[in-house]
């Protein structure tokens, strides 16, 4: 599994994107991926590079059909060979 | 107010961090700001960026002396200046 | 044409990166893809999100054999629908 | 040493930000910190925390006296206890 968090940002088209946040969590609900809501970010797990990245591209593409023009995409990634991690694991590492 | 997000990745000390998180944690605590532990993050929210910045400081400073030799650290800042923010106020534009 | 820069960072793997970075780069040299080697990351210059994260993939999985164990990467995209953009014309663009 | 890179992203500012990048590298040259420009983000090296920060806030400010509205930045930063590091030691590490 691998653990990822991401934010996309749209430029031109004013300074709220909360639209465009509820868009991309839509998408992700429909895909059936888990994610987690951050303040700065979403997080997901997903089970692969390829699953990731489709659905960076679907995001990107879905702010492109709101009509946003230019789009900044920070990715972190977290990926182990050494043992299984999930969004839970992660959290519960820390505490939470 | 300003609403950041942080990772911080030692290099050259094993591949678990959760001990450093734990630690700067526990340095949030005693320092009063408000913060989220996120799966791939730590999201944070403070009145300044000297204040966001000393913290950072002092986190490195507490990876140094629990003995890490390289620190890599990435930083999300957002800062508006046509409305208040805040790590709640982030979470519920996007209805969490 | 999508512009990103990208930094890979090893966990449990010494504080020296710099034979990853070159496996990296001899990879990109092998696929032909334009790149330019920066103080803290690498950029690239895509035709495709699916061309530069088969790469992120492919540069993960060189990693892997190399014996990492965990690998923390961490992925900027700039993506424009409004012009053309590539390495050159964002150096261009603010008089590199 | 301590080597970064960051980059400011101007939200509510149309899709072009050379005029902000090229402000904010006219604030760098004035303060004799030593930079690269690169096509994602901008690399300096400092002597402390405090001297990135300091910096970090007056680009943020210089943006907000463009008329900016809001700001997301991005920071990377390498610190290591092991070795000085340098944005040249950096780039001659991998090749470059």
């Amino acid at each position: 599994m691998i653990v990822a968090d991401f934010s996309m940002i749209p430029m031109g088209s004013g300074t709220s994107a909360s639209r465009y946040v509820k868009a991309i969590h839509e998408l992700l609900k429909n895909s059936g991926v888990n994610f987690v809501p951050n303040p700065m970010s979403t997080s997901v797990e997903v089970n692969s590079f390829e699953e990731l990245f489709q659905f960076i591209e679907a995001a990107n593409q879905k702010l492109e059909d709101m009509g946003v023009q230019r789009i900044v995409t920070n990715i972190r990634i977290d990926r182990r060979m050494d043992k299984e991690i999930s969004i839970d694991s992660k959290l519960k590492a820390v505490g939470r």
